[in-house]
């Protein structure tokens, strides 16, 4: 019940231990054809260049910007919790001129915030996150395309905490990239990535892959125009994906049946019903944690409905809590990073574990070991604040 | 039947269907712990550095070479197939200063002509690979340890295609640094690479990362001594899966399961025996295909174990051939790549496939199809002359 990776969906473990097939037998193509359309539908999107990545969510994202960037290229980075320094740390050895903006942890950006800094930066690019489960929050991403397209900026942002327990709709807003991870709301293990991709982004990528064909011989030095990497090189990625099937790397077949049962589960729920779930368990779980006598961190307008971080009481050890929660009870919550080490706990309602049940013995089981550890309780307030949420839900 | 990816061993996939565990649980860090210590007895070498890259072998070798070439490192590349060629790709993309030498595609080379060619290049690095699928032979490297500690030339290999199947010794043949996969002799699927990193090795990544912190300060625009990828930054990773486990990526847990019961099935069989096990079936492979008339294809002396190359005959339609034995008797065989594209079939014997029951069924329909397609067999030739090898071997 942390923030992730969390339990995986048994049917998406069952989809993995198929047996596997050649990479160019028919049956593979036709799961991988069949991957990328579902995934169309998770990011809600109608980019032909949706597909995996061949590796963890962070792979993802350097194979997106390490394709979008050319040396050189001003990027801009707003940073609202870990992940956006992350964004930085990538864009940096992509060999961008990386600019950024910070927000306190806690809080996100308005629009006008980063429109400013657009306008004062002009960048080729803005990459933000989407959920950063470091703070618990989502930044609203629905404004920010129509400002990227008015300043010519392509739009990148991830998804990995988010997706699939929020409302997410990539071409309705306006996004050129999108990578993700198998191991939050998807509910499958780490290990793929799957991206989507605009055919803006599309052009400024293949722009790319004949340039680094011919500006070699002319002998320019200073300016590297080729794709730094070449398993995260996205023109022949996208040729290994497409029609031409050209060979790149050998595809991480099991990966894909995993990440295929990941979005064929979710697409079968719905995806609407799938983020209303989500914003239900999370919401008992907040108000559970919350009559415990714990105070909820962060802006809760903007809270993603799948984490929820809650502060450590004062006097109370929050690795002794969380070591008797995992050893005694089975049950993992999150600890955190940077500026809110040894502040809060972050608790998680996703995916597979984005149920009643999880909900309700996380708390019943939370509340024995605070009280243990000398905190205050009162008796099944908990388990019962819960409830109310889902009595109300009905 | 191809030169792989192949079929996984079953107890590989179930072991992929275990619940996910977090990723700093004690479980977890025991099953990461475990799994070093499996490489190195799979890579016969007593390296600390021994872990996993959560990607396919491209990654493996990409997060190698991007670890260890500062740009405008000399790199050499001894060329015999298409995967020293894809060796030059990557180290380009690295931004070394790559040299190669080739040998006609069929043979290998003498350990006196890398060692003529480190003498004329004085590369800082030489990365050659053991096995290639793509001519079925493997370069000798036994000799070429010494060559390079007395050039001070850092030794890389990639064993992808070998390990498991043939002789392997990372430590004896004086290894730098080593990266494979599970999809060949292990009996995996792909999306995991196994990487061993000798002290030399770690202590060149090692000092990239010291100075990665210190030297932007100082300015210098012409050499970017850091590490350009975040994902591939071995510095880090080794981080991440030492004691300091500091945390990187989010591991992918379920491609650690099975790289690590890939090991565990190899080990507790012995790596001799094994190594054994795949010159037996692969002789016994390669003498039938013989006996169908089928000339065998190299130089036989340098082949691996567990792939054979075989002439299309004259006048036959090898794709059609291909097709008819996956569509109708639901087994696959290699086509080949560049200069043999057209010409060979690749047939391989590797992981849970070098089998005697898969060779004899492989032999008896190849023999029904070509017959079909008009090719003059002897009936039952190679079926027989497997059986004589099975039987001499008894």
């Amino acid at each position: 019940m942390g923030p992730g990776p969390i339990n995986a969906d048994p049917r998406v473990l069952r989809a993995m231990s198929a047996q596997l097939v050649g990479q160019y037998d028919p049956a593979m193509t036709a799961y991988m054809a069949e991957t990328q359309e579902l995934y169309r539908d998770v990011f809600r999107t109608a980019n032909d260049a949706t597909l995996l990545i061949d590796g963890t969510s962070r792979a993802g994202i350097e194979a997106a910007l390490v394709s979008l960037i050319t040396p050189g290229d001003r990027v801009l980075v707003p940073i609202f919790g870990r992940f956006g320094h992350l964004l930085v740390e990538i864009a940096e050895r992509c060999g961008a001129d990386v600019h950024t903006i910070e927000t306190e942890w806690g809080t996100v950006f308005a629009p006008e915030q980063i429109e400013a800094a657009i306008i004062e930066v002009r960048p080729a690019l803005l990459a933000v996150v989407h959920g950063d489960t470091s703070t618990t929050l989502a930044q609203p991403l629905e404004d920010l395309g129509a400002i990227c397209r008015a300043h010519d900026v392509l739009f990148y942002t991830d998804v990995t905490a988010s997706i699939g327990g929020n409302e997410f709709l990539a071409d309705e807003w306006g996004l050129d990239a999108v990578t993700a991870g198998l191991q939050k709301c998807l509910g499958g293990p780490s290990g793929s990535a799957p991206i989507t991709l605009s055919p803006r982004a599309v052009d400024v990528i293949t722009a790319r892959k004949s340039i680094e064909a011919g500006i070699r011989a002319e002998g320019d030095a200073v300016r590297d125009d080729r794709i730094r990497s070449n398993y995260f090189d996205l023109a022949m990625v996208l040729d290994y994906w497409g029609p031409r099937r050209l060979n790149h790397h050998t595809e991480a077949t099991t990966m894909l049946y995993g990440a295929r049962e990941c979005a064929r589960i979710l697409v079968e729920e719905g995806l609407e019903t799938a983020w209303q779930r989500h914003r239900l368990h999370g919401t008992a779980m907040a108000e559970g944690l919350a009559a415990l006598g714990l105070a909820v961190f962060g802006d809760q307008q903007h809270r993603m409905n799948n984490v929820v971080g809650v502060e450590i009481p004062d006097g109370v050890d929050g690795e002794a809590i969380r070591s008797e929660l995992l050893h005694d009870y089975g049950i993992e919550i999150g600890t955190s990073f940077g500026p809110l080490h040894g502040r809060i706990w972050r608790v998680g309602t996703m995916g597979y574990n984005a149920r009643k049940d999880a909900v309700l013995v996380t708390l019943a089981s939370l509340e024995q070991v605070l009280r243990r550890a000398g905190v205050r309780v009162s008796a099944g307030a908990g388990a019962s604040a819960a409830q109310d949420v889902y009595g109300s839900a009905v």
